[in-house]
């Protein structure tokens, strides 16, 4: 019955707490994208996956490939992670992310810090992360929807799959005051 | 350079095995359909698959899931497969297949045959095949790609990824002439 979502659960904290271990823990996803021409029709193919600062996952991604084509045309896209242990397949918690696409402008800051961030997950993208046709696409969540197993269905926020910093712990209290700059 | 298919391979004899190998041995998807009423939306979720006799992948669905729902819309989808091993999450072989899906009816000999193919790879869905909101959908394969790790990138057809019975191995050779029923 892992397939039954006739129990939908209430989102409590633990609910988003294991959403976003199992997006942050991702090393690829499925993303479904809208196959360019085709009058809609759904295309699924697998990217590796990095995670921002702020939680949003972030892509490196060829213009050759049929997906990047895909969000050049229509930035809406899906992603599944959740890792496919021993057993029944169903039986494993994976979270559905629906986002929209954004291009990450070479010569931005975010593009360095994403750079950074993504070949220390992932080593051997190195080899070809600075080829031309090749750019980052941050996915920013709209919505969730997860299954923990065994018909634990939830329904998500984007917010809820963000990295919430306490104000607190990254600024001093006066620094609510206004900046000079 | 695994997300790179800027050299598209000629689709060979060799290809085509692969790809059913991919397709045939897999145990669950990622499938990506169109989520209804969203205006186009793509949405991807994993599904347990079989295999009918002549290849085309089998889902076993509940009416109560949002792919169930999706499909009764819009039957178009597209199929992930291919396992991820050790290592670079690209480095593995993938196959997208994309599909016509086609709810089996529950009086029909298909569903018969099906269901039984089904519960011999999957035991633990006899626990809820039968129940009323569950049912089977045959996805016709229209066409596909795959990427057999480090830009080896092949289009096939939906043929390609069908069991193809030699006439003469399941039929007499008189057989051609007119049959009498």
């Amino acid at each position: 019955m892992a397939d039954k979502p006739s129990v939908l659960r209430e989102t409590d904290d633990e609910a988003r707490k294991l959403a976003r271990i199992i997006l942050r823990s991702a090393r690829s996803a499925a993303i479904a994208v809208i196959e360019p021409g085709s009058d809609g029709f759904p295309f699924v193919s697998r990217v590796l996956l990095g995670i921002d600062t702020d939680g949003t996952p972030v892509i490196l991604v060829s213009a050759l490939s049929a997906h990047t084509q895909a969000l050049s045309a229509d930035q809406r896209c899906s992603l599944l992670t959740g890792e496919i242990g021993k057993g029944d397949p169903l039986a494993h918690a994976r979270l559905t992310v629906q986002c929209e696409a954004g291009k990450v402008d070479r010569d931005s800051a975010a593009h360095t810090r994403i750079r950074e961030r993504f070949i220390r997950r992932h080593p051997k993208a190195q080899l070809y992360v600075d080829f031309p046709d090749f750019a980052f696409f941050r996915l920013t969540p709209l919505k969730a929807s997860m299954n923990g197993g065994f018909g634990r269905a939830y329904v998500l926020t984007g917010e809820d799959l963000m990295i919430r910093l306490r104000r607190s712990r990254i600024l001093p209290q006066w620094s609510s005051a206004p900046s000079i700059t």
